[in-house]
């Protein structure tokens, strides 16, 4: 019954993230806007600043009265006017005028430069020594500088930061687009799997991953919602993916690597109404048993259980499609920082599959060293005591020690 | 009556900063506290692993029985039994003794050692064949290898990630003991500043820096609480600051960039029982309007009102008090990662100030070029479009093109 199915490589896995569609988007006042992503290209309302304005103090002339204009040879200009500050001009330069202006002022009609104070002497109440030779639009910000109308400000997809915030408020929105935040189900399995709670027998482990993924959810900008332990049997497990899905745009099913407990996962997804499996297994380690199911709109995802494995397949696969929901590009790593290192020791690799190593950082006298954290270190010391990773591609045999690496680093 | 006082560098109040005291903290369910500042250092709770654990499928031996040992040469040991995964080995090795053990089993006492599974034989139910020369601690994780008891796992003022959150989770702690996010009164004044709902007349502006000032308040881990407009009159802000100190801990006025309002800001925050005037004016651009009153366990700061101003003032000055009241360093730019670029056009800068120019960042074959957005740009997109700060030295007079810089990029 159940389908044949190769592992996939992970480009194949993001190549199927990127057609799923946005979620619904939802407006919300903009102090609570901050990290949210804009689910509409925001464009100017009107030109900005909307008007030419002055950069410097001094006086706003026509350019071509100045042509020539030098301190061993100025022009003589009369003076028209005073722009005042935060005022529309009621007045326009005709040939051989010029107006006082400061910085931030809005240019007369007829005036296209501005000559910096500096650059000037007032000989009389009406005569202006113009020490300059001025092109058009010298020390002037043009009407559209800033942007034109219907420009596009912040594209669609745009996480908003402090910045934009600013930017919209400026504009006068005080309400903003936004995705809606995927909801994502999180269940934990393994009949070996307990309560944190609890306190472990011989061979038991506390449930890590719902806390770790809840975290993982939210700062990927998500809604996490922790479902708790369920028994790796069908009926347990298909009666938690079908209450998680009432809820839920996305389930993650953590534990179970082994092939039994994999196999039952897959299956239990499938069982649903319209279900598509796309993906089981991809050569890539560690998240070799990833698992995706697709059922009427709702992303069932398979994870393993063991915790550095299932943080960093999120990573690679539950980040992108929640950002996809969110209407950005299925990419993983997008919120790492990158380094580029030097790598300590040799890292060996299997090819045919893409690999993941964690790496600590240190300093050198010739820049950071990227020093791999393998097997011996245990999971608790691996996670907290590295600082990123980096991959050694699927045709690769490994890297050697002082090899040039690139680290992403955790967020 | 105002005190003479000197323009500070930014290490000077840095340095008061750093003498800050630590808000008090909390208990959080886990669910509740990524991205939250653990308030003391989490030890290990008792020795991780807590056993000596193989690391490989095999046998379990004391090691000196192999010394010599080799694929020419092999020891023949004894069949003690068999490890069982997750319990505790009933039995102990005597010399010339081993045991089968797989990986993550418990070593049974007498054993300090395992030998792949690949370079052993059975010869029969009670005679194992070893081809390899072990030394002690050969493929074991030691009961310690993880962390002994007290060890400190996280120190306290660090932010929880996922990972650290997984890690409390695995030691059973389902509550945390973290800082209390310090509340921040934001306050803008000038009588140019209008709401952000009406449409400005010329020269007036709306009110950015609320909207902004929030979200920076946000994701430096503080609480925003927003107080809206008040006018520039001695008595209206000196209502609206007492109104803030009793809510808050830190107050935020920013606007009047002129020196009339800012001496008048200095006023009203020197007017509070037992305040101190720490700094007024500091020796960098932007940012040399700032103003810090300490009154009475509050920090009372007056901030430019220009947005580009205010904000790269914000994360000179202010993220750095949050992060002190949340028990960590008092640093600025801790949040933003760090690029290695070419500066792509001059900066110049006046000798005797720190200077921080916003620069976007382009690729090019020989790597990441930082190009200057300078003034001619609108506050608008050379917030939005720039990428980053680079920092010119207070005794410097400006970078030339082609100069190495380090370029901090907004979170």
């Amino acid at each position: 019954m159940k389908p044949f199915f190769n592992v996939l490589s992970v480009e194949q896995v993001h190549a199927f993230t990127q057609q799923l569609e946005p979620l619904a988007s939802t407006i919300l006042p903009l102090v609570q806007a901050g990290g949210r992503v804009l689910a509409a290209d925001f464009k100017a309302p009107g030109d900005l600043p909307g008007f030419d304005r002055s950069t410097m103090d001094g006086y706003a002339v026509r350019a071509r009265d100045t042509f020539g204009a030098s301190e061993t040879s100025p022009a003589y200009l009369e003076l028209a006017g005073q722009v005042l500050m935060g005022q529309e001009p009621d007045f326009s330069l005709q040939p051989g005028q010029c107006a006082k202006i400061g910085t931030g002022g809005m240019l007369p009609a007829g005036a296209d430069a501005v000559v910096m104070v500096e650059q000037t002497r007032s000989l009389d109440p009406t005569t202006v020594e113009i020490a300059a030779s001025m092109a058009p639009g010298g020390h002037v910000m043009g009407r559209t500088d800033d942007a034109a109308a219907g420009d596009v400000l912040l594209p669609a997809g745009h996480r908003l930061r402090p910045q934009d915030i600013g930017l919209l408020a400026a504009l006068g929105f005080e309400r903003v687009e936004v995705q809606k935040r995927p909801p994502v189900g999180i269940l934990s399995t393994g009949d070996e799997v307990i309560p944190v709670s609890q306190t472990p027998k011989p061979g038991q482990v506390r449930d890590v991953n719902t806390h770790t993924l809840s975290s993982l959810i939210i700062e990927a900008g998500g809604k996490a919602a922790p479902l708790g332990l369920v028994g790796d049997d069908r009926e347990a497990l298909t009666k938690a993916v079908a209450a998680s899905m009432e809820q839920n745009r996305i389930t993650l099913l953590s534990g179970g690597s082994s092939v039994g407990v994999r196999d039952l996962t897959a299956d239990v997804f499938s069982s649903f109404d319209g279900a598509k499996l796309l993906v089981h297994g991809v050569g890539v380690s560690p998240g070799k048993p990833f698992i995706w199911v697709q059922a009427g709109g709702h992303q069932l995802l398979g994870l393993p259980g063991q915790v550095a494995s299932c943080m960093i397949s999120f990573y690679l696969f539950v980040e992108p499609v929640i950002q996809r929901l969110l209407g950005r590009k299925a990419e993983a790593f997008t919120r790492f920082g990158r380094l580029k290192a030097v790598l300590g020791r040799p890292a060996p690799s299997a090819p045919g599959r893409e690999e993941y190593i964690r790496v600590r950082i240190e300093d050198s006298d010739s820049g950071p060293v990227a020093q791999p954290v393998f097997a011996k270190s245990g999971l608790l010391t691996s996670l907290i005591n590295s600082q990123g990773l980096i991959k050694i591609p699927v045709e690769s045999e490994g890297l050697y020690a002082g090899d040039q690496v690139e680290v992403f680093l955790f967020p």
